[in-house]
Parts: structure tokens; sequence; C-alpha cells
């Protein structure tokens, strides 16, 4: 079960229908969960601006950098020119170079994308090692195109799926969560922030603001997170970054460590149909829509709240997982977070 | 009474024996409260990192941004050079420009600094114009050169006094607040890390975790905080950087909305002898003691707890104040926040 | 007489008609010069972006930093916002305080800004005590006023002047300067680049690439330059950014030694119009017009060009000026470059 | 020959005996060529910071971005560790990837790596697709690590040659250039900044200053440039990154056009033994040697002069070359700089 189906609802912003960043209108999720033998415990996860040629139809988005111990692909490109042009795509550590090639396989075969000849791939990533035999070379490059490929809206899996298969979040197993906002403006707009979440990271976990003291490896501060932002509301690169960066937010809410190992960053984008960049747009002066600083503040909040509930999300929905710590060359297995515990714990 | 004298303790470290920044060895902290008639309800606080000649011993720093709405002066030379050079002076957003001059007559007065013929001036700021006359030009420069004349070791006065006597955190009285934490290493080390804030921003306040329903005005989302760090660990400038950085996980976990206009800033420096250029070690190469990435961690985690309780010190510690908004030209009143409710709600 | 007078045209590109920042239309400028007895060689210079109230009609602008050797203010909110709100005023080093004095109560006193609790002053500055007495507190608050007051359109004075009144570049007497260069476009729009500069840097000076040998003074290396780029392109502040990071080409081609202790910073700013932010345009969303990064490239050009130019006009306008090395307490003497030798120098 | 052969020698330093990155003791290049048929002109070069296990001793360094239109892996963790841990990769743009892959090969089978679980490769690239089949997926993962293998100290190859095979700058045939400069400090200490890089960029070529106009396509604007600095000074990884900074001083003095769509990085490290990262000096407070920001401004301009002239070098050491036009999907042609028109031209 999820969070909220606890009865456990952080913050005072109504998620959208989904409470998944599929509630932005548009926004494609694809898992690529990879299983095999005893050690093999690994994935991808690609998320889609929107279901056309990004290449083509580039996207407005920035990238946040709370602690750069990770290898995520893209981040300068993305910085330079506001923009990003691939689908996203979540794996492990050492898949990383593998996740741009299929990427790059990915958008070279695209239709109208013949004569392209630079590619800007972005690829974020946590370390798996402690279920997965990361030196294995899995998820290869098929397997992240068939994350790709499988992308679509609606319903997104949580847990030990995709990218989050054999990732651990204090302790515990993690994976991927997520949650949305819906903010409600004075104009009568309604903006939606959705955020996705590859949890992999640790400290002293907090359940809404309460200390979690069910399980004795609750203080696992070892490892990574990787936020994905999507809004429609229409902001420019700069205020994108302001609200990639809130989300860290809601990771200190749930009691990160924020240590010196750990590979925090979010990338924000927003699927605006206005703002989307066009060949078109990109031929002359455009006009475009924004929503000035003094209107964002809300919006801030809400991813806030959608991240520290994404990633309670990923522990809520994940199975316990046996698998290899390839680390230390040896079996090892991680307990979900008990549901039972956690049941009684908001009865208090 | 403080934080902890109502059984309140955030985090797991255990605090330096004042619970202040002047735990960490030879930092000294002193206040210039300017309150007058109706209107009047400023001042500043000074910080020095030791008690010397701070020009010619010049110390290792970071400032960390994590929203740049602020005035904060100094912050490209101390990023550039990985140091500082004067007191840190916090005060009112329109004294800046005195305090700079306030700061340079100090440091021009010196002994040994009569051919010195250019400071970077250090002052952080946050807006009390809810309570105070801004406009009115308090504290002059004198009033800010007599906080810098203050400065002393020992126990620090917190709430409405400084800098921080106009100021409102979750429209409740805040101002300013200090903690600490002690980290022991397994090599017998043992270092501190002390906080000083000025508090004046805004969101939904949790205490410790938990949402403060107490008064209906602690969802005021405006304001600023400046947040000073002091370590006596030998931290290279881009690990203070970090050090810093992490103080935000501390203000997001009191509820902080992160907002569009808050001017969010850490400043962190090292007080370890061995780090302080002196001109010296300015003169040739240098050995440099140095703790590595891999032992930094603690010390994060030791700085998100101290900001967390620095800041609901702040609250605690303040008073009920009547002043004047400037914005509206109207008095007001900003009230502290409720002892009882506070005592009653840690007995849950 | 100016570079282009000796026949000397950096670059390609075609200057505005007066050559200067002023052929962006609206950009107003103000020189207060304060030269007094054998020892006071400073001033100030304020440059508006446009003759209304700025801080209502706010100004999209970025800053880019290459060495942050300096006490630039108002550096932090000008990044996170992309916005400035006040007139920029160039001034010394230790007048940084002051200056911000000057535009507080410059813009406190706008018909207009009576309830005005708030402004990110601008200021940049560089040290010219190796002819002024930096340490006498001039130019006084009023002077710096009376820059702003001064600014207006049309030419710019150049050399020691305003800010440059002390300043040093390459040993040879340096100060204000200015250029332009216009760019057509395909779709028949022509923008316009302006740049002002206070030179007050070193190296070895290359005159439009070519080393200038004729004074052995020109290998000095100290000092800083501040960098003021306008545009009428409807930049973001993204790309603005990037326009004013590019002027450090321009910088760079002077022969420039970009040492440790230079303070170069560029702050570019549009003034088109539909892209000044007035209280309409930041209580909704509003359309904007943006020329797209695959359009931006001529822009940037254009700014190596004229910031080059611009230095190098510092020095062709600058007089020989006796002063007083505040750091050596000594009488000083600059010399202006020689047009004799630079007339015979193009002739080569 | 090489540019020095010519007479024409930028700068004041010397140069070291190879005039060449190797001159900084330990460093070994190596390069792949891949050149088949009439559309593959691509390969790899590789840059070791020193022979032994880089994993296991990492290397402090800096990563400076002038412009991040490229695909540069690895800088986020380079920028938070300020060091790295693998060989340094060049390749093409499309082959980033590969080359991820190809580095994570080559440390997982390192002797004593077998544990190993996350690398942050680095790999810098730029656009060889006006002479190379950039689509077509060469070189491959093998004949990236031929690269590394193949590394070694002594004179470097240049021009087309490795990474360079295919690379074009203004418009000419460029590629592969290094240089070196020796600083003597007054201490008698003598550091030496050696400089590869891989140039493949545009705008107005300045031989030494001077406008080159033999070629009319001189003033190709397109591409991008990875610069890859190595000092055997003991520098911090603050004053690293302001070292790799001012190598754009370099590159600017080259003419460039600086344009949108550059991807213009320096990449910067210290070989000096003694701030090498051992696993022993990871495991508690280490005293490092470190040369003071005061005495840094004289690898500041070496690294100017030694930038220009290996970007120089890049273009007198190549020869023309015929291949296949990837975005245009057309044979090409790429002229070599001539050499008897840059004989001519020193002359003058």
């Amino acid at each position: 079960r999820r969070l909220r189906d606890l009865g456990i609802a952080p913050g005072v912003f109504a998620p959208g229908p989904l409470n998944a960043i599929t509630d932005v209108a548009g926004v494609l999720v694809g898992h690529a969960t990879v299983s095999e033998g005893a050690t093999i415990r690994t994935g991808a996860t690609a998320i889609l601006a929107h279901g056309g040629n990004i290449f083509r139809d580039k996207v407005p988005a920035a990238i946040a950098v709370f602690n750069g111990y990770g290898k995520f692909a893209g981040s300068t490109q993305i910085e330079e020119l506001g923009e990003f042009e691939t689908p996203i795509v979540l794996t492990n550590t050492l898949a990383t170079g593998r996740a741009i090639e299929a990427i790059h396989a990915h958008m070279l075969a695209q239709p109208g994308n013949s004569r392209v000849v630079s590619i800007n791939a972005v690829v974020g990533e946590t370390n798996d090692s402690r279920l997965n035999d990361i030196r294995a070379g899995r998820p290869d490059i098929s397997e992240i195109r068939a994350a790709i490929d499988a992308a679509s809206g609606g319903a997104v899996a949580e847990g030990a799926v995709g990218a989050g298969t054999g990732t651990v979040a204090f302790g515990l197993k993690g994976g991927i969560g997520t949650s949305s906002r819906r903010v409600a403006f004075k104009s009568g707009e309604v903006f939606t922030v959705g955020v996705l979440v590859q949890s992999n990271y640790g400290g002293r976990l907090l359940v809404d603001g309460v200390p979690w003291n069910a399980s004795p490896t609750c203080e696992d501060k070892d490892g990574s997170i990787v936020i994905v932002v999507a809004t429609d509301a229409p902001l420019c690169e700069r205020n994108l970054k302001r609200l990639g960066q809130r989300s860290f937010g809601g990771l200190a809410k749930t009691g990160a460590a924020l240590s010196n190992g750990s590979g925090d960053y979010a990338l924000a984008f927003s699927t605006h149909e206005s703002v989307r960049r066009t060949p078109e747009r990109r031929a002359g002066i455009v006009m475009t829509p924004t929503l000035p600083n003094e209107l964002v503040s809300p919006l801030f909040e809400a991813v806030i709240e959608a991240t520290e509930e994404a990633i309670l999300n990923s522990l809520c929905m994940a199975h316990t997982v046996e698998g290899y710590d390839a680390g230390s060359d040896k079996p090892s297995r991680v307990e979900a977070i008990s549901m039972e515990a956690l049941a009684l714990y908001k009865a208090r």
C-alpha cells in the first residue's frame, strides 16, 4: 500500500488523481526490471517529458545538485541551454554508459532524426550494489531501451521496480516512488507538480516528521537519490532550477543524512506546451509565457511535500529483496518497511 | 527558556557545554540592540572567528546560498579565495551599506592595518521591517561598531536581541538563536560544530518534526534566514561549503516554505589554528591539515541538528515585541511562541 | 582621442553612432569625479538601465564572475531573481558601503517608493589606491548620489573620470571606457550591444593583438575590472549571463593576466521594453519575447569586440594623473598611454 | 612542424623540454586513431594523471566550464569531491557512453579493484561529424580501451590523431595539440603547467594576435574544445579550478567566437605526489602542501600561454583529411592550415 492508504499524508496541498508524476499531463514512465538468478537485481526507469520527438521539441529544464557524488549525465548542457532533448533514464551507477548508448540508439532511430549528430543523453543513477552484482553489466543496452519503449501514462509502478529494483533507503528496501500536488492560483489556473524518485540513500528515517524506530537498520547512512520533478506550470529554467532545489527540502524532512557519499540530484522540467522549444520557436524571437518570480512560491511548497511523499511511497511500496552485495561478494537481503509497524505508527 | 530546557532535543549528537556557537573555541559574539520609541526595533550582531587581527590572520570559509534573495555582502570574494578577513556582521536589509562602513572603520583602525587599502566586509541581513522603521537609518555606523566591540565568548544572548531585535519567524517573534554539537571521531579527536542564526522566515512551523498549531499565524511564509556555522575541524573551503549547505537540511526540517522571497545563506568557517591563513603561511607553500571527504559526514549530520535547534531557540528565547510595520506604515505587534503551549506540546 | 580615431578598430561588427553603451536606447550614464588636493583622486559612475523608476520596472539581468576578488554588491539577488532594481554604481573598493547607502537614499526618495523596505543595491568597484587616498572616505554618499543624478544619454566621458579617476591599467592610466556594436539579424532586426568598463587591471598589454612595448610599466599585473553590458535584444537572464561571460573574451584579448588579485565582473542586462518586469507583468503569467539560444552567437562575438575596444578606449582617453599611493603612503604618478607611440604603432 | 618551429612563440614563459603536457612528470598520453574506409575518421585520446592505480590514488582536480554545450561525463563528482579517479578519455560526442564503458572495463580489471562498485568515469568530447560518420558507433569500446592502454610519457602525437582525427577548428583541420610552460618561483621551486587540447571550434583565427586571412574558411564558428591542464604545483582544487578557467584566456586569444554551440571545458589536475589522495591519506587528518592564493598568478599566465600554443599546435600539426559529413550525408574534405602561408606570415 502507498503511504496515503495508511492515512499518512504529508503537507497540505492535494495530490492529483494518480498521486504520481504522470498527473502532469503528457509525462510517460516506463520500467525495465532486471532480476535474474541470485545476483542480478537491477533495472532502468525512463521518464519522457512528452510523447513526441523530444529531440525536435526540446523541453525547458534545469538541474539542481545538492551533493554531486554521482555520475548524472547531461548536466552541463541542461545548465547551459536550459533544456533537455532526450528521455530521462534512471539506472545503476555502472550502467550510465550503457544508458547513454541506449538513449542514443533510441534517438537516432526516431523518425526525423536521421541526420542528428549530437545528442545530450540525460541519465541519473544510484548505486544498487548492496543487492545487485553491479559489475556484471546489467541492465544492458537493450534492457534499458525496453524501459524507454515501455513508457506510458497512467499509474506508475513503485518500489522494487525498474531503476529501484536493487536500491536501499535507510537500510530498508527503497526504490521508485512518486507523488504529486495540485496548486490553485488566484487567477483560476491550477498547476500540477509531480515527483518521481529513485531512493537509495540514508540517515535517520522520519515518517511525516516522526522518527522511525521499528527497524534497527533505519540508521543506515549510505547512498544517493535522484529526483525528477515535472510541472505543467510555464516556468523558465531559472525557476525550474529553484523548483528542483526545493525538492531537497522534502529530502531533508525524511531524515536524510546528506552524507559525503550521496549523489543528490533534482531534474525539473516544464511540460507546458507553449514553453516547449520546437524548431519553429528556435528560429526566431518567440513569445513565451512565464510565471513570474512573485508567484512561484506555492509550487515550491508543493514540491517539498510531493518529494517527501514520493520517497515514503518508495519505501511503502517496496517488498523485501534477496540479492547479492557486490562490495563484499556475499548474498544479501534487505527488508521492506513493516506495514504493520507503520499502521500502528500512524495510530499513535 | 531554551528548547532543550523544555525537554525537546532534536537529533542524537550531544551539544557543547554552552549549546552555542561559542562552544567552538575562540569564536566571539556581540550584539547591539537598537530599540527606540515606538518605531525602532533593530540592531546588529557580530560574530568574530577569532580574537586577533582577522585581516592579518584570515580564516578559511565558504558561503552556501539556498535562495539568494538577499544582500549578503562579501560573497564573491569568499567564494573565490576560500576565506574571509573581517568580523561577520548581521543586521537589517537597509543597513548593509552602513555595516560595511562599520567593518571598514573597525578594520582600518586595527593595529597593523594602517596601510590596508582593500577589505572584503562580510555582512548578512534579513528584513525586520515588520517591526522596525527600516527606512530610518538605524542601526547607524557607530551602533554597528558597538556590536563588534561587544563581541565576547561565553553564553550568547538569544531572541529579540542584536540583529534579531525586529525579526519574525513563522509569524512569531524570531531573532537570534544558537546551538552546537560535538562529534567524536574514531581517531579520538572531538570536533565541535556551532551554529548561530538570524531567523526571519516562514512556512508551517514544525517543532522537532511535529506541526505547531497553537498559534494561527504560524503559517506566515515571508522572510529570510542567515546561518553562521563555525567548526574547529580542519576543513578545506570545499568541505566548509558542503557543511554550510547541510544547514539547509535543518532549515527544511523546521517547516520552512523556502519561498521566492527568502534569502537563505549559510556562511561556514573553520577556527582550527593550523588552517588559519597567516602572513607567513600566505608567503610560500604551506602544510595544512585537512579532514578528508571520507570523514566529514558526521559533521554534516551535526550541523543539520544544530541548525534546527538554533532556529527553535531563536523562537523560544524571543519575547513579544511591539513595533512598527514600515511596509504598511502602521503599529505592529508580534507574539512570542507560547511556552505554555510548547510545554504541553512536548508532553504529548 | 579614442582608439578608432587612431584607425585601430578591433573586430568586424560596426559600432553604434556614439560607439558607447548609450547606443543602447534608454541607457543613461553619469559621472562624479572627485579630485581634491594632492591625495584624493576618485569618484563614481552610475549606469541606469532606463530613465523610469527602476525599482518598479525591474530589468532582466545577470552577473558573470571570472575572478571574484572584489566586493560587488547585489550579486546573489541578481543571480537568484534574474533582475536588478536600482542604478548600477561603480566606485572605489572602500566606497562600496557608501555607494549602497547612496543608492538606498536615491531609491527611497523616488516617487512611488515611499513604502519600499527592501532594495538590492548594485555596486561594482575597483581599487584606486595607487592614485587615491582610498582610506579617506571619498567619494562620500552625496558625491555618489551626484553621479546618479548626473546620468544622461548621449556621449560618455571616458578616461580619468568618475569611477575611473584614479584607476590604473597595465601600469598606465586607465579608467572609464565604452564601445558598442550593432548586430543585424536575418529577420531584419538590428540589436545593439553596449559595453562600459572601469579598467584597473594588468597583464601584458596587447593593442588589437599586438604587444605594446612603448612603456616599460605595461607589464603591471595588479587590479580588477568591472564590465557593464547593455543590450536591446530580448535576452532571458540565462543568455544575458552568457553574454556577460563573453566579455571576458575581450578582456583576455587585451593581454589580461587574469591574476589572483583581480576582481573581474560582468553585469549584463536587457533594455528591451517587453522584457522589463513591471508590476503588471509581475502579477500573473506574462508573455515575454525571447531570442532563442540558436540565435545569440552574433551578440556574443559583438560583446567580445566591444569589450576589447572599451578597454582600449579607457586607456586612450585617459590623461596622466598625479596623486597618492595609499598602500605605500607616497605621492604617485601614472602616465597616460602615449598617443604618439600609438599612432606610430598603427602605422606599422 | 609545430608552431614554435616556425618561430612563433606566444608569451614569455619558457616551455618544458617536450613542450607538451607530458612535461608534467608522470602524465601519460595515449591515442587510438580510428580511420576506416571513406567515412570513419575518429578516435580517442587518453590522459592518465599517473601510472598507478588512479582509483586507489585519486588525483585533486577541478573542472571549469565556459560554455557547457557538451556531454562531459563525471563533472559533478569532480566538482563535489575535488578529485578524479580514472583516466581521462577524449573522444567524439556520440562515443561518450562507450568511453564510460571502456573506462569502467579498464578500472574494474585493475589489480586491487575487484570489489570496486562505483566509478566516476571522466570523458570529454567534441563533435567530429564534419569528417566522420559519427552515427556509426566508432570508436567502439575496445578501440577506446586501446587508447588507455597505449598511454605513455614522452612526446605526444598531435594533429589528426586520436580524438582529433576528425575534428575541425576555424574551418581548418584541428585536432590534438599540446604545449607546456615552466614557472620559476622566488623560493627556487620550478613548477610546470602542461596543456593538451582537442580543438574543434571556430571564430576568426588569430595567430599570436594577428588575423589569419590566408584561407577563406577560417571564419567557421562551430564546435567545441576540451582542454586538459596538468601541473606539478601543489594546488588545491579551488586553485585548480581557477587555473583551468584561465585556459579560456588562451582560447579567447586565438579568436574563438565562444558561440552558443560550443562546449568549452577545462579539466585541471595536480600531479604533485603529496596531494594525491591515497587510501592512507583518506583515512584520517592529513597534512597537505598547498600553494597559497597569493602565489598562483604566474601559473595563471602560464596556462594562458600554453593553451594558446597548444591550440595553434593542433592546427600546425594536422594534415588535410578527407572524410564524410554526417550531418549532410556527403563526402567532405578539410584542409590543413598552410605552412607556407604561416611561414610568410611570421616573416611580416
